[in-house]
Parts: C-alpha cells; sequence; structure tokens
C-alpha cells in the first residue's frame, strides 16, 4: 500500500487524491483511483442485491454510479443476510459555514442506508482536524460543527437512530483508548506514505489519523455498542477518504477488530468542470444551500459549464457532449426520475434540446432541494442539535 | 534547542539524558545537562529565599542539591511574594508495579512544596504513554496506575489540594483543545531534534508530548482553574524529563500561556554505583517500597557500592572515597539530621568508620522509611483512590 502511495505521489502533476487535495489535469481517472487504492469496484449484481435485500429499488447514486467502489461491502451484505446488523459511520471535516451540493451527497446516502437498512450511524464532526488544518480556533471549529451538523440534521436522520459527536467534545474514554491502540501500530514512515506529511508539518497532524480511525470500531463508543465488539461498521464517504480507512483496515485485524467496510462516491463536480472537487474558498465553483433560487439560476446560467455547441446552429447539427457537460451531470445526481433522465440526454445529446432548456430544469429541481433542505434547517433547534450530541444509549437502534 | 539535541545526540556515546534512556560511560556529568539543556543550577539565594518565604528550613533535597536545576523558579517566588498563587504538576508513568526509591523523591520533594507554599497539585498518571512505549495493554496500564496511585498517595498530600488523574480517564475536552493546540506548534522535525523519533517509531510516540505538556496549562483542568488562565505552573520532576517542558515554554507564549517553571532533581543512583537511574528491568540495583527490612538489608550489604577501601588496614590509613560510595549517597537523600551525616561523612571519609557501619545506619534509616510507607500505602484504600481521582473543584486549594 505504501508503495502505491509512492508512485502516486511521483505521478502527482497528472492526478492527486487525498484527504485535503483533489486534482487532475484533466477529469479525475476513477478507474485508476480504484486500481492504486485497492478497492473495487461496485458492479450490478452488488446493487441487484442491496435492492433484494432492502426491499427497496437501489438509491439514484447506486444506480447511477456516484458511488462507484467499495471495500467489503458485499461481506456486511452477507452479514446482514445471515441477520446481523451493522453500523453506519460517516463524517465532515466543518471548516467552513455553509454546505455545497457536494457536501449533501454522502449524507443524502448515508441516510438512505439508515432507512434501508434499519441501522445506527454515527457522525464524526472532526473540528479537531481543521482546527489544525485550516488554523482555525478551537472555538470557531466548534462553533462550525454545530452549524455544520444543523445542516446534516436537516437531511432528515432518525433521532433514535443517529449519534453526532464532535472529537473537541467527544475524544477521551474508550475513543481515546482506541485511538492509542491505533496509533501504536502506526509508523510515521507509514503516515508518510499514505498521506504524505513532511518533516515540517506539524505533528497535530500526524496525530489526526487515529481520530479519524477510531470510529470504525464499535468500542469506542461504549454507551451504544458495549458488549457488541463484534459489530460490523460500514462506512459511507468520498473516495478521497480512502486513505484513512485502509490504514484502518491494516491495523483492525491486529487489534481484533472486523476491517471497517467502505462504500466510496465520486467527487462532486464543480459548476466550472469536472477537474476535482468543489472549493470552498472559490463561492462560484459550488451552489450552497444558502443560496436563493436566484443565486442557483445565477450561477447555473453563468458559471455550470455546458457541453453544448456554440451556435444553435452547430448544436442542432452536433448535439451536446454529454460527457463534459454539467448540468446533465448535476441531473444525474439529483434528478430521480430515470425516464426523464434518459430523455433529457437523448435529446439533448442529439441537439433537439438546448441547453437553456436542460440548465432551466436543473434549476428548478435544485431550487427546489434547496429550498426544501433551508426549511428542514430552519426547523432545526438548538435543542435537537443538543439532543442528537448526547452521550446517550439508543435502544432502539436496530428497529 | 534543536541544535543543542543535535549535538546531544553526537555525542550520545559519551552520555545519553532523555525520557526513556538515562546512560553515561562513567558518571552523568550534570553541569553538561545544565548546559545542553539550557536551565539554571539553582544556587543558594534561591534556596535561602524558599526558606524565607515559606518560613521553614528548606527540604533535606533543596539542602543537599538533589533538586540542582531550573528554569524560572525564581519567576515562581516573585509571583508568591507578590501575593499570586501557582500550582504544581507532577506525574509518573506507570510501568511498575511497585515503585523504588528513586521513583518517591520527587513526590516527597512535592509533597514539601505543597505544604510549604500551601498550593494545588495536579499528578498526571500517563498510562497512554507507558501503554504505548512499554506494549502493556490499555487494561495493565490503567491497572498499574491505580496501583501507583495507591503508592503515591501514602506520600501525604493533601486531597483537598490534590488532583491525580490518569490519561486514559481524563484525556478530553479541554485537556485534548489544549493537546490540539500545542501539537499544532510543534513541527516533526521539531520532536525529532528534541526526543530523537525515527520514521520507525509509531505515531503513537510523537503524538505523546502534548499529553504530557497540556497539564502545564491552568485550562487544562476547567474543574480546578476556570477563569485562572493566569496562574502560574512549577513542575517538580526529574532533569531527564526537561525535554518535554522544553517543548511546553517554547509554545507556551504562542498560545498565550506562562511558560511553565521547573525544578529538576539529579537521578537517584542505583545501589551499583552511580551512572545512571535505577533500572525496572533489574529488581537489585533498586530498593523497592515493597522490599522487607530482611530484603533491605541483603540488597544494601551485597549490592551497594562501596567507597570504601578493600582492607580494614588500607581503610584506616586512606579512608573512604565519598564520590563513589553509594550508602552516604543515600544518606544524603534520606538522612536528615545535617550533623549526623556530617559526622558520618568525616569519619568514614578519614577511615576512623567502616563500610559496615556506615551501610548498618542506612538499613536502619530505609527500613524504616519502607516500613512507614508500606504502613500509609495498606491504610488507602480504593475509595480514597477514587476520591482523589474524582474530577471535582477543590475549593481550598489555596488555603
Amino acid at each position: 500500500m505504501d508503495k502505491n502511495n509512492s508512485n502516486e505521489n511521483q505521478e502527482q502533476e497528472e492526478q492527486v487524491v487525498n484527504p485535503w487535495e483533489v486534482s487532475a489535469k484533466g477529469k479525475i481517472d476513477y478507474e485508476k483511483l480504484i486500481e492504486k487504492f485497492g478497492c473495487q469496484r461496485l458492479d450490478t449484481s452488488i446493487i441487484d442485491r442491496v435492492a433484494r435485500l432492502t426491499g427497496r429499488p437501489p438509491h439514484v447514486f447506486l444506480r447511477r454510479g456516484v458511488f462507484f467502489a467499495h471495500r467489503d461491502f458485499h461481506e456486511i451484505l452477507d452479514a446482514y443476510e445471515r441477520g446481523e446488523k451493522f453500523y453506519l459511520y460517516t463524517g465532515r471535516g466543518p471548516s467552513s459555514e455553509a454546505l455545497h451540493l457536494g457536501h449533501l451527497v454522502p449524507f443524502m446516502f448515508t441516510k438512505y442506508l439508515q432507512d434501508a437498512f434499519k441501522v445506527p450511524l454515527v457522525i464524526q464532526l472532526t473540528d479537531d482536524e481543521k482546527c489544525m488544518w485550516k488554523n482555525l480556533t478551537v472555538e470557531e471549529s466548534q462553533r462550525l460543527a454545530r452549524e455544520n451538523a444543523k445542516d446534516i440534521i436537516a437531511c432528515g436522520f432518525d433521532i433514535s437512530k443517529t449519534f453526532i459527536f464532535s472529537d473537541f467534545e467527544y475524544v477521551g474514554g474508550s475513543f481515546y483508548k482506541n485511538m492509542v491502540k491505533i496509533a501504536k501500530c502506526v509508523t510515521y514512515n507509514k503516515v508518510v506514505g499514505i498521506f504524505g506529511f513532511t518533516g515540517e508539518d506539524h505533528i497535530g497532524k500526524v496525530s489526526f489519523p487515529p481520530v479519524q480511525a477510531a470510529p470504525s470500531f464499535p468500542s469506542s463508543f461504549p454507551h451504544l455498542f458495549t458488549g457488541k465488539d463484534n459489530l460490523r461498521c460500514l462506512i459511507p464517504c468520498a473516495i478521497d477518504q480512502d486513505p484513512y480507512f485502509r490504514m484502518t483496515r491494516d491495523v483492525a485485524p491486529r487489534l481484533g477488530y472486523h476491517k471497517p467496510a467502505l462504500i466510496e462516491s465520486l467527487f462532486f463536480p464543480a459548476l466550472q468542470g469536472e477537474t476535482g472537487k468543489m472549493s470552498a474558498s472559490d463561492p462560484n465553483s459550488a451552489i450552497y444551500v444558502t443560496d436563493s433560487g436566484k443565486d442557483i439560476k445565477n450561477k447555473i446560467n453563468k458559471y455550470a459549464f455546458s457541453g453544448g455547441q456554440d451556435s444553435v446552429e452547430n448544436h442542432r447539427k452536433y448535439g451536446a457532449n454529454l460527457e463534459v457537460d454539467i448540468p446533465v451531470k448535476y441531473l444525474g445526481f439529483f434528478l430521480e426520475d430515470d425516464a426523464e433522465l434518459e430523455h433529457i440526454r437523448t435529446e439533448y445529446g442529439a441537439g433537439r434540446m438546448l441547453t437553456g432548456e436542460v440548465k432551466k430544469r436543473l434549476t428548478e429541481i435544485l431550487t427546489e432541494m434547496v429550498e426544501r433542505h433551508r426549511r428542514a434547517r430552519a426547523a432545526v433547534t438548538d435543542e435537537m442539535v443538543d439532543a442528537f450530541m448526547a452521550v446517550r444509549p439508543l435502544p432502539n437502534m436496530f428497529n
């Protein structure tokens, strides 16, 4: 695995994907990423199996390949089929006030998994990480963690099955013991190989990987999982988080724990085109959950990279290049109706539908989605945040 | 400071002093250590000042130069003279069941400081450190921490002024926030310079220095020091712990905290002679608080390195070499009567007193001391350990 990563370093001019940087000269080559990271492609048979086991159609993110890679997801399904439960773990680094649509993707998908499998979920807010990487104060990181928790709660998680925690509040006790156990199994050379730290990086960075690894093990949450040390963990996340969990999976057997399973998504593309993740530093690269209908319309019309031709004549003649067209890609994430999406792809690709029409439809869908999120978020009180973040047992978490 | 330490590395064959290793070809050269570490010698004027400010004779460990070096101790005294209080911080890495006499030295001295200055004290049991360095399980490290806490309590600390904590139990919240703040200020290269870690060391080691640094700042203990962020900290410890606190002092101003002051001791010599600390791996190198009177007598007679001559005739003629004589050195630590010590030194040095007589007197003193400790320890109940380790305010800590 270290070797893979040193290769990765050598090729870094071409494509860099790690938890802090996603960049490529052209489009991200996800096939190459799967090969380098050593995960598996999520194929149709496994998606069909999810549908069969849960008795509901697979989520749009599964049908459309947004979640496209995994590690040992079939083992989770095997266990589930035997009647064993598992738990979900996902998280967020609270570095900004407002979330953009890309941030919502893992949470929307995690909510689906929670509903479909009826399993508990832990959500880690890594305020410590952002304090160290983004040079935020402790207080500001904690404030952002709470603000982001409101957006996460607005995604509709079941409070009887969901525990949200911030590292600054929760690290300690059993969680800290697992951090120490994990840290003991990982050399400095190893984290350099995985994460590319240098000697001039501060030791907070070197210390952090065990913090993100610890929630993969049920014993980190005694109030939830006492006596359930054998419970498996499934982690839905974007594929840039894979390095953390490669490390975690290496360590797990040495600690007598199951390796966490992963189900990993593509990056949500920037409005300007699919060369990486959206950037918090460029507000026009993304649509935020705080954007107004007017903002959304403007951003889509002005910035969403179009695969349409440069004149109506050429467009009618050659059709749109769907491979690079951002409105069509966004519709792939958020337009649930498969028939309508297929219709748009066909008509637009053939030049019978114009960019303006596609952008109009996308604007409608995103405006409604963002408006719905905003209403849901406005209904999230501080008391609800406290309730989700309370360290408490969840007696009905498997019902 | 890094430069000093890389020099230290180059000269390591001659003398190595760090928190995990103390060795020298001959005797430890403490003058050189003071120079390299950059601390100050504790001179007579400062000892006289302690006597004057506390209204009691200076502790035998001050009078005899056992605590021989310091950092900013005069600033603590300045503040104390102005009517400002401070707090004491010391600790122990719980790696063994039974403490030896060398382990008691900092606690005996810290008790004196607590009594003389009437100040609160925090005692850190670094069970996480020993779990990582000694490859103990979490459970075993925690068990040893509690066992060691009993020996520490037996030294007579005032429960209304003393908080004992284990890292596995206490790390979290404000303490963890300070760990993160400290870690942000220290690069990997810096800890390599200070502690000599290599790339093959696990990241738990790299992560640990902020854990030992955090108790130096009052905000790590909100139940004790809320609203007292300006409280100064004095750390009594053996000089091998200096590297941790050099690092801590470098970081302190960047976090808006006072630098902790230090008062540092020599190492308690092994029975076999003064070339380092006593070794837990060789039970005959040390006298343990669990040794019986018979054990003590045997160890002193059999192993205590003597500066006496090889025949009575030569001894009468040349006298004992007090510079290398372990019984005399041990008496220097534990025989409180200055006149008697001086008498022994004179008579023994002149050859009028024989090794056997000195060893007999030392046996009496240590047997009584160990017997007193054993009685005190036997009286320490689990409830008392819980009480000392309870996270609680100490309303009378400055009275």
